[in-house]
């Protein structure tokens, strides 16, 4: 049992995103992206059975998705994808996303 | 690919824990409860392998550990369990988690 505090990661990169793995296990792989707004989690893939959630903590932006595809990605917002299914985010304010992913890639 | 609006999910009830399942699937799922304050996820576990995560979104309260251990909850505390070790929560005041548990059981 290991507890983790989010709000001592709230912490922003000029450069790139922000990551901290929370936790990696077998079973799931729990990550924090912090983006400063303008910076993003590319669109990606991986070929891989499995699937991953992102809900976003803090701030706004979008979730994107194949084709161009976009979500509008706010507060509480969750998205579930296949891991194999191209997802990604891009921020439009300072955000904060939480990823888990399972199993773990 | 699935969004969900947990913002719409804000819903509170006042005899039990209310429970959304934001998904499942064979990799992992996804359960917001939503606590008013007295409200209470018992200590439990399950003869299962696995573990699950306890993300608080909102509210405070106790992470319910083994041997009456408890630890403060406070909105972006990640808990991380085996499925097998008994855990749960106390909700102090009115109080949003989301549970993520992989693989479902």
């Amino acid at each position: 049992m290991k507890k983790t505090a989010l709000s001592e990661t709230a912490i922003f990169n000029d450069t790139a995103a922000k990551i901290f793995v929370v936790h990696e296990s077998p079973y799931f792989k729990i990550i924090n992206f912090n983006f400063k707004a303008g910076q993003k989690l590319p669109l990606h893939s991986h070929a891989t059975e499995g699937q991953l959630s992102i809900l976003v903590l803090s701030g706004e932006g979008e979730f994107l998705a194949d084709n161009g595809k976009t979500m509008p990605a706010k507060p509480g917002d969750v998205l579930v994808s296949d891991i194999a299914e191209p997802h990604g985010v891009a921020a439009k304010t300072d955000m904060r996303i939480l990823v888990t992913i399972a199993p773990p890639i």
